[in-house]
């Protein structure tokens, strides 16, 4: 009996997600918060496994870790490399496969031997992607980027109060993060990328649905997020008459059944929803008088997207006027959709064509690192395995080791041919 | 000049309720709960009001307020009184009008003098109306017909825990309420009540949209009140394409159109109100996967209420169905419709013509202390006057003075007519 060395890679694999998953604060699932104990713990955990494969480790100024062949010098921008990794940090009481599953592949892989001519493959882990502590829009891959300026640091704040300069400060002193450079831009990039991949739980049900075993995402979709706040009147409900009434919770129920038939009228792969309603006063005998609504919209496009706002903002205002209810319109956030490069997906589409996987070309709805790369003009690439029943940010997320080690084994291929050809 | 007496007697109910509205808790408006020190200082006055007028003051064992002749012996039931008052007690942050104006209109209605022949007239003020302290279904009014048994002392409770029994203690330490009856029923009626009538602000829009002085009440609705909960799926926001999804929110927004829609069809007295809405998680980034909505269906038809019950559970089930959402229709209570007087109505309609007062029929949506009286069998009428833009439980509730007069004028001459000829 031979042993097939991907067997054994993909063992490691299931065995490294679950060791990984123990480095989590208390309370169900996973969490691991930027720089806290935790996720300082799983670092260390990360860097010895690295060790142990005969990887160099890495740590730059904000705690983003690379596993790279001891003979590459980090800071040497003149010889590019390409970049393959997930995050490391993870929403409150989350799954074991979000992150982590990329980049426990990415280390195992940039362990791999490679045929003469390859460019260096280098894995890493970003600091911070969920924004579960710090809101700061991918400060992780953004600083591996040489992206964030220094005021940053100070103006970045966690819920407690606490800075991006402090938090990082401590996790310095806990070995966590490297030194900050001189000027105004504190962090340096180690590395200069030629390509970017990134491999990822889907956190959707498409490919579980369609029996799928892989996609290939062509584009990441951005957002636009807004607080609506309905003002009508609170009245008795027991003495206003029905024609008489502008109830406020009436006018929202409304928008939120517009904005879903305008996401379905526009067809995949915009998406619209309302997440949050509240009114006042909230009681069995009034008629709401109040009531803010939260909605976002998302679409791959950036025109399609800018003219969900329009129209999304006419509904609205529509269906108040209707009412006689007022209505104000705040915009929360927003981020433009990026495109990944088509090279790759095209590259990625032949490779899993040769292998028989079955696979689709697929929108991310969600945001990832890879945007921050995608939008630097460095060519990039996202690829998802399944997700059972669409579940994630839940201790319930979950994907079988079939699913994980095909995912595993396409992505060895591809880095492997994207090392000895870079896309142009 | 002769100075009219009705014009004293105007100029005084204006003052007052003035004087009333400043016996309240701190904050806004007015805010009496049955029993506090505010409740407790207004009892007082009231009582010295009473006195002045040359009245005999009774204090019940639950701590209604009786006003009448002192030639009238509290406990003989052999002689029946026509009763006429209204509520003592007050929302929090109420306005000086609710309850206050029918009982300040019969204290003074009942110190003057009767025709050789008519029947006692008895002023009352019920000591809970509002259930802002105490949710036991308008106790005040039960315990003046003697409905009230013992055990309801120790299970009826308010926010902080304290029984009935134990706040009522501590009333009559203070002087507020009288002993305890003996045996299974703990408040003994100390009148017979021939009639009774209650003189109240409407608390909606309906005579000031229509420019009329006086609603003359013939039917009180009921309700019945409902906690809907919707279980869907719970999903990312991004990843979650339009038709796999199970959205608790949107649910429940078909549902708020819908509540609202069938009580359009059913046209007036009919109203129904979605008055409070939860969702879990309630973020930008997730697909609510459950959701909470409090309904209230009113109508002054017992029959029509029972229809709209199963009627609403059928919508609410379907539109669920229809989405692949879990519904759970839970009843949070009830209340049936009353009733009141048709041979008082007309008296009340000829009267009012005679005064050549603009006025009309109407039913009242909200619940009144009138109701135990009607639902015991005993004849009842409600009376209305303006409330400014319907405005109610409110410190901006107001009824011009001009509103007041006319319907205290109107209510004196109604019972004087009562009390020479009561209902049979």
């Amino acid at each position: 009996m031979t042993v097939n060395p991907l067997d054994v890679t993909s063992t490691l694999l299931s065995e490294w997600l679950n060791a990984l998953g123990t480095c989590s604060a208390p309370g169900p699932g996973v969490t691991r918060l930027v720089y806290d104990p935790a996720w300082c713990q799983a670092h260390r955990w990360l860097a010895g496994k690295a060790r142990d494969l005969g990887l160099a480790v890495h740590i730059d100024g904000a705690g983003n870790l690379y596993f790279h062949d001891p003979s590459i010098t980090p800071g040497n921008v003149a010889r590019p490399v390409v970049l393959v990794g997930s995050h490391l940090d993870t929403v409150i009481h989350g799954g074991r496969y979000d992150g982590a599953y990329g980049l426990i592949a990415a280390l195992l892989l940039a362990a791999e031997p490679r045929p003469a001519g390859s460019t260096a493959v280098v894995a890493f882990a970003t600091c911070e992607e969920e924004e579960s502590r710090f809101r700061a829009g991918l400060m992780g891959a953004r600083s591996m980027l040489g992206q964030v300026e220094g005021m940053e640091l100070d103006t970045v704040v966690d819920a407690a109060g606490i800075t991006w300069r402090q938090a990082l400060e401590q996790a310095r002193t806990r070995g966590c993060a490297g030194p900050l450079a001189d000027g105004p831009r504190p962090f340096a990039p180690p590395f200069k990328p030629t390509a970017m991949l990134e491999l990822h739980i889907e956190q959707g049900p498409v490919l579980e649905n369609e029996l799928l075993s892989l996609g290939i995402v062509d584009n990441i979709a951005g957002y636009r997020r807004y607080r609506v706040r309905l003002h009508g009147e609170g009245r008795h409900s027991g003495t206003t008459p029905m024609r008489m009434r502008r109830d406020a919770l009436s006018g929202a129920a409304e928008i939120v059944l517009a904005v879903e038939a305008y996401a379905k009228e526009l067809g995949e792969p915009a998406v619209a929803t309302a997440g949050r309603i509240e009114v006042q006063p909230g009681l069995f005998n009034v008629v709401p008088g109040t009531c803010e609504l939260w909605l976002e919209v998302r679409h791959v496009d950036r025109q399609s997207l800018a003219a969900m706002e329009v129209e999304l903002g006419d509904r609205c205002r529509r269906i108040a006027d209707g009412r006689g209810v007022n209505i104000e319109i705040e915009e929360a956030s927003r981020q433009e959709p990026a495109a990944l490069s088509a090279e790759m997906v095209r590259a990625a589409e032949t490779l899993a064509a040769g292998l028989k996987i079955p696979h689709r070309r697929m929108p991310s709805g969600a945001a990832h690192d890879t945007m921050v790369f995608a939008r630097a003009g460095i060519p990039s690439l996202l690829v998802f395995v399944p997700s059972r029943h669409g579940v994630s940010h839940s201790p319930e997320e979950y994907t079988d080791s079939e699913n994980l080690a095909t995912g595993y084994r396409f992505l060895t291929e591809l880095v492997t041919r994207i090392a000895l050809a870079p896309p142009r």
